[in-house]
């Protein structure tokens, strides 16, 4: 039922208080062609402090660490502890450069493995969308 | 430098002509509590198909295998060829149910491995969104 697949790192995230950068490692540099076209992107990347067993098996959590906060299932919220720790953000691109990629701010840990980098389209769904209260 | 890392599925795409179900496997099923108060998902799976040495090794493309598009870095399309060939899908639920997400839609093949659930929140970014001619 259950499969395993392997994934690969293909950057680093430098985040400081300089500039937020995704280094693309040199073999995967030539994946960035035409990327410069786009305002946005989602980054990809792995929650590497919460790839452990203990943090891979908790499966509801109290959204963004507030106690006031319901315990919600882990696919209802962004939380780093999931099956998977993959993280999704959308960044706007400040410019694509021959390794890699700055953009205007991330909320990843400098030193986070990238494991993709997809170009955002605008959504075509316009129907209204729904959030719990706890946001 | 490139690290690897292991995922697993944690459910599968039931993708037919009748409905489009995304089940979670009973060990995971925890982690959908709260998540009928959204009205949008992320799901994100795996390219199986694509899960080759050569699929992975592709890292230009012509988008959506027109001819007639430019040669593009895979990270600047959502083509299955990628380094790691993870998909990204937003989603409307339909229904939660106690074995997983009944959605209007997914561009995903019948029998896709499921890797992550994630609650889709508006973004906050309302600047101009730039995508190139080819789409």
């Amino acid at each position: 039922m259950a499969e395993a697949f392997t994934i690969h790192s293909i950057g680093v995230i430098h985040n400081t208080d300089d500039e937020v950068r995704i280094e693309i490692y040199p073999p995967y540099t030539a994946g960035l062609l035409g990327l410069a076209q786009f305002s946005h992107i989602y980054v990809l990347y792995w929650l590497h402090l919460n790839d452990t067993p203990e943090a891979r098996g908790i499966l509801q959590v109290q959204p963004r660490k507030n106690p006031a906060n319901p315990l919600t299932g882990v696919f209802a919220t962004h939380s780093p502890r999931r099956p998977n720790p993959i993280a999704l953000s959308r960044c706007r691109i400040r410019e694509v450069t021959l390794d890699g990629i700055l953009v205007d701010q991330i909320d990843a840990l400098d030193g986070s493995p990238v494991i993709d980098i997809k170009s955002f389209f605008p959504h075509d769904d316009k129907g209204p969308v729904k959030v719990p209260d706890w946001q």
